[in-house]
């Protein structure tokens, strides 16, 4: 298990789905930082259930409990700890997941690697819940940056087979952002947000489940965060997203589809504009050698369709070693992409805000 | 700067690519380990340059010299580093480089990072070239896990619009793997193959590059390496991946594509092969909730072009502030891909290598 | 800041003195170790306030609540944390600490650090009583090495003048360990405890303070732990220790006395016993080039006389830039020292755990 | 194994006393720092043999290799890496150490942790030579933190009986500390200095050795290096001291006699000097709360006698299970405390300008 994370910014993530609580340790926050909790409530909300009709109907209060790192509202330097209480614990019997793995989701590989010993309900440590203290640490992270002109957003670039158009390389205005924070579906384009809605009721109704892919962008990075080789940022990065769970894939700028373009057509062009230096495209999402080039921070995440379907799937009976049937009952997300968002900023802010302190430890 | 890496395996890569040398210490080796020389040197052959007719036709030795961590051809517990001599030192003027950046390359970001101290000398540090001692030590990786039954191979999956056969998800036969790595072209179909090389050989006649993508499979890991969140196995080969310049991107499984699946065609349903525990199909690329699950760990790195053309480029004066043309002169290799190949599957090694002795710190 | 520690067991402390609470989070704790609360709850008042009249008469609850990491009564593998409320928050006015910094005390090194944002609240961070969550912790790891026959002992060596016995380096009798641990005074002398107890009231009487050292004992180490350089065990065990509040000083086996003896007075031979190699004498302290070789690991740590004292002392105002003076009021330990002694204990079991895991991967 | 320390200067060290060279590699140097390598020779000559009467007549050169990490004569933000070859390989016959292990050496415990796999020629990597990397890596630190007005002296305070004056707590005259680097035995009174070489000289007469103390001043210090618990100042210098082969104890300030003051006695008053919050005395040896409060810091490490002597030893033949003698043929170091003086001084500077660099990471 290694639910930590960081060099500078170090978070401790614990908790298990039905466990009494969940939560984050945050160690490294720079002291003196202000931490607006009504605005950090806001974020929360946004990867809270039931906040689109898409989403599981169950509710959760998921309001953190900050028992200690401020000192009158402000970061003091020591650690910052929040718990998140758990009140839906262990309400039914899970035991039967230790003997038939639901597929696509961590019962077996769990089962084998803790022996058994493992927290079944709900999912346990690997539950998508746990992404709720990480959007604590990231949500606060958030906050500093966007003090120093750093600005992350996202959006759900697609569902399905659904797409919102991308977000403009070169960067979208900040109202942009703010705006697909505040809408209860999170798109760019209206009309694809109705496409990607009703993709996943069909889901829902068929009793499947959808992937997306959640694109984001960080606009107002200093050119020089970063390294070369094992602390690039596109490694930092990918590192922490692939702990989001579900996530499959990820990509930079052109990404994947750089792999079919001509050098000439890939290379972004350096210009000047306004006395600095700008690329003319951005199809390096920002990071040339590891180390941020001043453009916009591009990134786009793969998100499987949710594991838990209505449907019935083949399975094994591990204690008899024998082929059988499951059957998973009870509510889930036919789509998990829309809450996955802010998730994926907070992920985002996290690795930033590293890398923003890595570099003041480069000079002295 | 960060060039170092591991939590059991802990490399330091070292050199610039005009520097005296360039190497790699190796610390965590498990003491006893036979290090074979000749199966470590014919491995490194396969990203030296000069293999097919695409690549540069410049001819380098790369024969690293072991400086120390073995006793009698055995790993001894200490850490072994070696170092392979730099022939090619300093031999033109690349002060230029500080002032007018080459696009796509780090020039500019280590300009700013580096505040003009960099070694800008054929890339310095960000060279390509520092993959050979990755390549030393992943070889070595490569020789100890072959003895636990642990096989990986990679190929090239597509090159420009070209593309070889996938890897079956499910797994290859050995042989299959072990004549890819013979081959002076790595891919599944030698049609394929011609596809790409005409490719590469249209972008070099046009001054231009193309790009491509590798993929891996990982054969034989048993269930239960990797962990959940940050230890993932997706995770970190994803942060050792991007360490290799050029990758843009990185999936496991159906990846991307996952994001256009349903749950019912993408969860693999677990059967029962020989009493073992299998999955039916592999979109998971091996890895559950971070965990290897027994089958093939499988996924794909996405190359941007080669960012060096022979067309002129536009860019920035740096000293002026003006915009200006650079033309980059010198032999370059069209396309990177094909030397690419072994340092993917390398770094796999690593990893993997790494996840196999963490898995033993689990337990007491 | 930097209150995160270990690697394969990696513990985040938090909490501040005065804050709603104090805790630690737990990652890396094998699966399927049976926590006992009683027993861990029997260990913490081995360090709490009030034990002996000694020591400070307020009392604390400190129970901690385990808010997850467990699964019916035993690890799951999943991080455990734990968290204690402080009951005792922000009573005073302790404003005046920014200004006027406590001799020997964190105060000012705080108030530069943390440019006057730390939390001066009952010390905040630098409390002594951060090492509450430290002994869950090592509480926790002692019972997972009493069952592979690891066992852990301390007992105060001296206070001020007043000296115990030492343990025998060869080893104790645990019965000797149990009982020092039952006692509320923790010597192995009852003579000497007299002798401290009196030199303890004697400062208090005074207005003044008094140190000590804390001697400890693992017996029943396997031969092997540990790594030369910077894991050696010694270099570990120090780390760590220097992390308790008001340590000045660690040394192993015969430790400083060693820099007087010759080669052939401090060897210690080896010799045959009942089939196991040993050593005739430990003046190694159970170290070799930072490797336990089975003998019972012996260290002490020197801690100075607690800062807060009644007397009047001399200080200066920051703000004015002036000398001043200072008279600290309230109820203080004249002396911690006793209870240091479960944490030093709670320290050395976090440290071995650390390194009975480490062995595990230094093979595959 | 783990060879390699620092959080923002990364160190990994490497070789064994009989492989074909020993070296070490820097990662995370501030980019644009000059290094001097004669000064740098001039430093390492200070841990060469026969440098004094006292000390083994081999003469090596240790002139160490730089591979990479310059340019111009500068640091260039890449790794630094520096080799040094063994003139003095395998030239007997070590395999009998195998069998029977040397008392007070690391022989028993490698042979158990590493299975007989360990390179036992001349200590493999448990020798001393391996502090000459070290001090390449400290000598380097030392230059760049000489720059930035923090100075580091060591001296020799105590060898058996005979004792050198201690270093004033408040600081010593750069001139002084200048003087002793340049002495050929490195103590403050030449006196003392003759008792030493008289109670070596005695011991080497009689087959045996001795041990002694290094005493270490950190002038220049700024306020505000280090963080409470786990990254204290104290710890991470201690953690890197016990690095250095033969040292069983450290010690800050007034140390182990902290545990025999009153608070009263022990309580550093702060007085203002020059506008400047100093201290009136420094009990405290510069660190309070983890944290450097401007004093100098001054600590002692003790050091064990040489454990290769002449004289016949006891030991046992793991082979046969039998107890057998021991004679310890060919030259060694009645003491090795006079060469230790400038690993010391380098594994300071080490942590030191790490501690510096992560100052800067606390704040954006």
């Amino acid at each position: 298990m290694a639910s930590y994370w960081g060099k500078h910014i170090h978070i401790s993530v614990f908790g298990q789905s039905h466990a009494p609580a969940i939560g984050v340790a945050v160690d490294g926050l720079p002291a003196g930082e202000a931490v607006d909790l009504d605005k950090l409530q806001t974020f929360l909300q946004r990867r809270a259930p039931g906040r689109d009709s898409t989403s599981t109907p169950r509710k959760e209060g998921d309001v953190p409990e900050i028992l200690c790192g401020l000192a009158e509202g402000r970061t003091c330097g020591a650690p910052l700890a929040a718990v998140i209480r758990n009140t839906n614990t262990r309400s039914k019997d899970y035991s039967e997941l230790r003997d038939k793995p639901r597929p696509a989701h961590a019962d077996y590989t769990a089962q084998v690697k803790y022996r058994g010993f493992q927290d079944v309900a709900g999912g346990g440590h690997f539950s998508g819940r746990l992404t709720a203290p990480l959007c604590v640490a990231g949500g606060i992270a958030l906050q500093i940056l966007a003090r120093r002109g750093i600005h992350i957003g996202a959006h759900i670039r697609s569902i399905a087979n659904a797409e919102d158009r991308p977000f403009q390389p070169l960067g979208e205005p900040l109202e942009v952002l703010d705006e697909v924070k505040r809408a209860s579906f999170p798109v760019l384009e209206a009309q694809a947000g109705e496409h990607m809605r009703a993709a996943i009721l069909q889901a829902r109704e068929a009793g499947d489940s959808v992937g997306g892919v959640v694109e984001c962008i960080v606009q107002g990075v200093p050119v020089g965060l970063g390294s070369p080789m094992f602390q690039g940022l596109e490694g930092q990065l990918a590192a922490a997203l692939f702990a989001i769970p579900a996530v499959k894939g990820v990509e930079f700028g052109a990404g994947f589809e750089a792999a079919r373009m001509k050098g000439s057509e890939h290379n972004d062009p350096f210009v000047m504009e306004g006395g600095a230096v700008r690329t003319q495209t951005n199809h390096a999402g920002g990071i040339l050698g590891g180390i941020s080039d001043g453009m916009p921070i591009l990134f786009r995440a793969a998100f499987k369709p949710t594991p838990s379907i209505a449907q019935t799937q083949r399975t094994v009976r591990l204690s008899t070693e024998s082929e059988t049937e499951l059957q998973i009952t009870g509510r889930h997300d036919p789509c998990i992409v829309p809450r996955a968002v802010p998730v994926v900023e907070a992920v985002a802010a996290l690795v930033l805000l590293d890398a923003l302190l890595d570099r003041n430890a480069d000079q002295i």
